[in-house]
């Protein structure tokens, strides 16, 4: 395929598109509970936790002072903790638990994929996790960006359309000189709307072997990818 | 040499410290003239622009809107044209000249120092030029950062303390597990005041063969290297 306008530059998510929050956190959660609790069902703790990070993200914004979401992710832990009766994790091991979200391990594809598209573009996050927890994410899976660019730095989480701003701004390109890439539509959705291009990339494991995904391919986005090695294929790579 | 408290992060000056601009500038600026003008001085053209830019940063700050560096080595350029009486260079050429900029070779010790560095330590830079320059230096350069930091983040240039700050605030770390990385002595005394480590590289070559430099080592640093190499000897990697 060749794009009539190829991009300069490609934005990640980071989040379940380049890394595996699922069963990184679940198998953290299962080591460190060392058979303590053998009847908890981790996989669907770890979706709960991972809807409520979703729901206060949203709820932010308010023009309140900014909240890292290190601390969304461990407050969120102490809640679904005691709404299950969970109560042998100590003060260490909750934040220990918490940190494993910043330990994510990438998909196979993912390091193959960038180190292709490297050699071509700008590769660059944007995450709605703190720039730490990006920077720690990526230092412990190897991930060669060029930059890291974090909601925290635009003071807006996805998909306000700050944060794509602030990335644009600091890459010195005009929206459609950029791709982003995302597993999740509402991301790329925002993307387009300010005319970045979009390349959707199908992540059916995202929620574990039995999760619900929306993996579909649409005419909407530019480039609809099984994986990153393919987004390279397809990006010319 | 073993520091009681060694840092988690190391923060990079990049234009002098990482790269070697006079160098790079100069080999442009002939490049470019292509013999049109053979009795200017490049080498003292290149100092002249280094101070402008060091001016034009030093007004900045007074609540105007953001100047990218990028502008002020362009505005600059046409300003020390002029005074030359020299003409021979068109827009593009300018253009050209100006980006030079922004694909700075590294000093021969930079990439083997920060691929010993990175295994122990979180590499960010902390930058005056815009995010995008050093983005572009980077790839150039093959500079391995984990992440990249500069003043346009900030809306400050060094030596203003928020500079600092804000890549203390996105490392999620205290100043003083922070080292700042500089060959530029007003650098370091602004991080230090602020408690982050402070290391001073020597660049005996930042101006040129000829060119005036204070390579002193100070008991006032931490650390005190003759090049990135022997920084990550010191520094245990």
């Amino acid at each position: 395929m060749i794009l009539a306008n190829p991009p300069l530059a490609l934005l990640f998510d980071v989040q379940g598109t380049a890394t595996d929050f699922h069963s990184t956190v679940t198998s953290a959660a299962r080591r460190i509970s060392a058979g303590r609790c053998p009847d908890v069902d981790w996989e669907g703790f770890v979706d709960r936790w991972r809807a409520a990070y979703f729901e206060a993200t949203a709820r932010s914004g308010d023009g309140s002072r900014w909240r890292t979401v290190q601390s969304m992710y461990r407050d969120a832990l102490d809640v679904l903790l005691a709404e299950d009766g969970i109560e042998v994790f100590s003060a260490a091991e909750r934040d220990e638990l918490a940190f494993s979200w910043q330990q994510l391990d990438p998909w196979p594809d993912t390091v193959p994929g960038l180190a292709r598209l490297k050699s071509r573009y700008t590769l660059a996050t944007l995450s709605n996790a703190d720039v730490s927890a990006v920077v720690n994410i990526s230092k412990h899976s190897g991930l060669p960006w060029d930059a890291i660019f974090a909601a925290e730095m635009a003071g807006a989480f996805k998909p306000d359309p700050a944060a794509y701003r602030m990335a644009a701004t600091y890459l010195g390109l005009q929206p459609e000189q950029i791709m982003m890439v995302a597993c999740h539509k509402y991301d790329l959705r925002a993307a387009g709307a300010l005319g970045l291009g979009t390349a959707f990339v199908a992540r059916p494991l995202e929620f574990g072997a039995g999760g619900v995904v929306d993996t579909t391919y649409e005419d909407e986005f530019e480039i609809n990818a099984a994986d990153f090695v393919d987004l390279a294929e397809q990006l010319g790579c």
